[in-house]
């Protein structure tokens, strides 16, 4: 049931205004989108999306996301103007001021109805990829009573460039994601200028060629808006609907032109809008028919939720539904009995492998894991016994072959983590973390329980050379804030790693697992902590420790050696497993200085760059590492070449403590 | 001219051959992409390729690069037969083995006629179309004479599944790179199984799609390679020929499966394939036959080499031609007039506008320079005054309009430089390094002369909010073994940077420049050195300094600022200015004792992560950053919310020095 075109108009037209005049408050920001946008989104929100303003983690909602994301005074007006509790009209005063929800671009931590964090071009779209698999596969899990919805996302030119638009597409259009829409706003200008400076593309071929369903309209005619929508519902494949507008519509001197992409419109050419719009109203504020009518679509999906928590009152799935949309793990869990059980076993595997066994006994206590692989499967060692393919024919599958798209699979988890219910895993070399690493950043940023199964961590990937051997990478994503970084040195400190990774509700997790096979180094009783810590010690000598060996993963090892060396030359030395420098960071200081003591001499181990160790190991200290790209030959040789043996290692302490 | 079928055969069959037994040999490897595309191989190479083994870096080589990398016993087996002085049969022998110059993955820097190192999926296709972007260029000033070649790249399923094949067949199409042949590796085989696992696609209709022109062949017979490649030459357009192979091809048991993709075939299997492929030789051993018409294919391409040498003879633009392909900067090429300028009229200005102004003096003395941007033209202020674009009509420009696409971008300049003759330099903002990342990597591994333009590099960017706002970013580009990193200061110091950076034949830079205002902090004489030592003393003071502050672009202003507040409360204190890490610590020891006495309390000063400053400041130093995102803010409120004020830092130091 749709509102007559003149009060339609002026709800879009409400749009238009807190836009440019928030743009123009801030003295900064983005008009033309919210402004071009408008008339789309006002026939999207008030007549389709399913959501009900006064409850915004219904769990059955639709999802929304602004891939465009600098266009964000668009959504920061729908959620205003539909009734949520924030942002309030002074929020919006204070677009872009410090303090004020209104960010720049929209963020998820700041408002409830902002699904996800938006602005990195691209990533929204994937993003709605993941929630919209998430939606498919809870839909299997918990039926049609529970769980039926879509996602919606608004994307720009800039959105459909970016290569991972190509990836996220790829995926979407191959597992069928029906439940998936993108409004594309084909403005045709770009920040540099018109799009035909940078592209020919015909893309609607380019989606009909990834199996998604294509319509076009024309971006502010509403009944051409609504059949076009309508359309796109019915059809069974993800949809593109190219919503045909002009940028900046509404701003007679500037509209269609890239001048009103990026700047506020300025107050004459502003004033030429209003009268354009025959808007009266004075800035941040709204005439009362067109607040009215914004509130009274709220109606509908507080309806929809109404009959929804009926439904849920009488489903026999109800409580493990709101387990598993409250991110809790099931009562009980914990991998320790397992653990002990390898403590009690000793055994030699590759940290990879250990992962394999851990996600064994996860994937089968937890049914909200999904695990994947950017095709290294059998690499990544991501696939459990009896996980069946998630498909366009098997929604209740739960591992994702993502292909060869990196960013596509990270992208995705991101949304499947945001959309909740289930909690995404998936696999790549380490070194590939540079291929999504603003995934792996948003993560981080939006709290995101993510966890990034990253393998061959070093050069332990032997041949394949300095392409494939991570230097750099652990040390640089040990810089993203919010980001667990983990290195377990043996199959313990493995399940121990998941075991954490799990727990964190807000935070995402890489764990930098090894190709090669690693001697259990958890087998005594003899420690200080354990993975929890961030760091502690596996061995302490008798004594005051004369120098502190602090390495991590695969190095861990040949720390034990070294300090067995050190001890019969007469050193006591100390051993420190430091599988996550973000927790021990986070340690109490008598904690960290004790299991660090500064009166010995500090010596780090790790096959990557020594940069930035200097952050545990003092001025005094040693940093043993590899400050440049690696070789391609077996691994035994490549550490032999770059000094990674006792052999090499200990005459250098022996040295520095002459010295 | 084309050899019977039989011969041919033989000649696709030595490479299946060394291809396997090279693999086995060294116990890993892939050998099933060699094989698969050796008879295609053997056509492009014996009949089309323009190339002299005797003279591999001949400017007007046509380019090969086989961007599915893995298959990299493909071109070693091609440049041994071909006659290239290595590798030779032991270096085959060694394939994998430390110090073979045949690495896992081919690496342009171990081998000659490896035109860049490729493995990292997708990039290799990226690269071509900026060696395409190059040679229409250098085409364009130096005449059919002297530049007259195509692109070649081999590519595989993986290569076109990355997001990055749609960035850079997007540009290619838009700028209708003729001479750029893509030859796809249709094998329908990933390492997880068949491709139908994770993907749909029609990739004949995207390539279409993006104006680029399709043709299919049956990749087993010669013939009908022939006809899709003189379709491929003829065609105005990039083309992408559909090379239908079976993977493996030859192996009988395992062919046609991803057995054959990463792992050696076995003993028995490969005797199972010299039976199949009636290959009697030993491994390691070619028949004389073989060998001498695989030696013959040689002589075409000779002779076009010296009719072109005959060319160049008579050419009136040889000296200038030779500079250029030799990466030479014209004799006497210096910015220090324009720097003594600077000195004489202090300003301030953004260091983007700074690296502006710059780089109109530079554009106007070197003719070799490409500049771009990734739709961020009028923010990265890469487009100095007359520059005109580099377009399908007008391929004597020297701007691009890349579109949003970051990974494109950066890939297709290093191709360009790999190339030669040309030195490209292209901007982002910082933040979106995370897009090009494993770009900007292969820069360094390359050792190509690209200049990345990365502007907007801190807070300082204000009220984009934390996707924009670059944290982690310098400090984790430092770690990129071979890559500079310079955050200038002001104008004087962009200018300083920008020649460094073009000096560099061998290793790419990044320039971290702010989006604000900064003023000139290089005015007067008193300095100990310059950019070029990566870092040194802006201010020294009367006597020893107690306080050392180090900081980076726009926050040496700031520690003026607090040296001359120190100065107030009586505390002698040194400013340095630390530009570029890697340089500095390429000084000799005792100038960085000097400039950063260890006897000083050592304070940073950098918005951005501390991680990594204790390497300058040491234990008992004072890191002022940021370990956290960003914010929503106008600037200055940032800084001041962060605490980048003298008001905020001058008391942290006082205590300091008072504990």
């Amino acid at each position: 049931m749709s509102l007559e075109t003149p009060r339609m108009v002026q709800m879009a037209n409400a749009i238009r205004a807190l836009s440019m005049d928030a743009v123009q408050a801030a003295n900064s920001g983005h008009p033309g989108m919210p402004m071009g946008m408008a008339d789309v989104a006002t026939v999207l929100w008030s007549e389709y999306l399913k959501h009900d303003p006064d409850a915004p983690d219904w769990a059955d909602r639709d999802r929304f996301v602004l891939s465009a994301g600098h266009g964000s005074m668009l959504i920061y007006s729908l959620l205003h103007l539909s009734g949520y509790a924030a942002p309030t009209m002074d929020d919006l005063r204070n677009f872009r001021k410090l303090g004020s929800p209104c960010a720049g671009h929209p963020e998820n931590f700041l408002l409830d109805g902002i699904e996800c964090t938006t602005g990195p071009l691209g990533q929204g779209l994937g993003m709605a990829v993941g929630m919209a698999i998430a939606e498919r596969h809870l839909n299997a899990q918990f039926g049609d009573e529970l769980v039926d919805h879509r996602t919606w996302t608004i994307a720009g030119d800039g959105c459909l460039m970016e290569g991972l638009n190509h990836e996220a597409i790829g995926l979407a259009g191959h597992l069928k994601l029906g439940r998936l829409i993108v409004l594309w706003d084909d403005n045709r200008i770009t920040i540099d200028g018109a799009t035909d400076l940078s592209t020919s593309e015909d893309i609607k071929a380019r989606y009909e060629a990834t199996h998604w369903h294509v319509v076009a309209c024309d971006g502010h005619d509403f009944a051409d808006i609504r059949r076009a929508i309508d359309e796109a519902v019915a059809d069974e494949r993800p949809s593109l609907i190219a919503c045909r507008t002009v940028i900046g519509k509404g701003a007679p001197g500037k509209q269609g032109t890239s001048a009103t992409h990026g700047a506020p419109l300025g107050d004459e050419e502003i004033a030429a809008a209003r009268k354009e719009l025959v808007w009266d109203s004075h800035p941040f504020e709204l005439p009362e028919q067109v607040e009215a009518d914004w509130r009274a679509t709220a109606n509908r999906g507080a309806k929809l939720h109404t009959e929804w928590l009926g439904r849920l009152s009488t489903a026999a799935q109800r409580g493990e539904f709101g387990r598993r949309m409250a991110g809790d793990l099931p009562e009980g869990f914990d991998l320790q009995s397992y653990i002990d059980g390898l403590i009690a076993q000793p055994q030699k595997v590759a940290t990879r492998k250990a992962s394999e066994m851990a996600l064994g006994a996860i994937n089968e206590a937890l049914p909200e894991t999904i695990g994947g692989s950017a095709d290294l499967t059998g690499s990544n060692n991501t696939k459990t016994g009896g996980m069946e393919a998630f498909t366009a024919d098997n929604r209740g599958g739960r591992y994702i072959y993502y292909g060869i798209r990196e960013f596509g699979m990270a992208a995705a988890m991101n949304g499947m983590a945001l959309h909740g219910g289930v909690i995404p895993y998936g696999g790549t070399f380490l070194v590939f973390t540079d291929y999504c690493r603003a995934a792996i950043r948003l993560s981080a940023l939006q709290q995101a329980r993510v966890v990034y199964v990253m393998t061959h961590d070093s050069i332990g990937l032997g041949e394949d050379g300095p392409t494939h051997q991570p230097i750099e990478h652990v040390q640089s994503l040990r810089m993203i804030p919010n980001l667990l970084v983990m290195r377990p040195a043996d199959v313990v400190e493995t399940a121990e790693c998941w075991q954490i990774a799990l727990e964190q509700k807000d935070r995402p997790t890489v764990l930098a697992l090894s190709r090669q096979n690693l001697p259990q180094v958890r087998t005594a009783a003899e420690r200080t902590g354990s993975s929890a810590q961030g760091g502690y010690r596996l061995k302490t000598p008798d004594g005051k420790p004369q120098v502190t060996l602090i390495a991590t993963g695969s190095e861990v090892h040949l720390a034990l050696e070294c300090a067995e060396r050190l001890e019969q030359e007469g050193i006591a030395a100390a051993v420190v497993s430091m599988v996550c420098t973000q927790l021990f960071d986070e340690q109490p200081q008598a904690y960290r200085a004790e299991t660090i003591p500064a009166d010995s001499l500090r010596v780090s181990i790790e096959a990557g760059t020594t940069f930035g160790w200097e952050r545990y190991t003092g001025e005094g200290g040693l940093n043993i590492g590899l400050d440049r790209f690696g070789a391609s030959a077996p691994a035994q040789d490549l550490f032999d070449k770059f000094g990674f043996t006792a052999d090499a290692i200990v005459p250098k302490i022996m040295n520095k403590i002459k010295a």
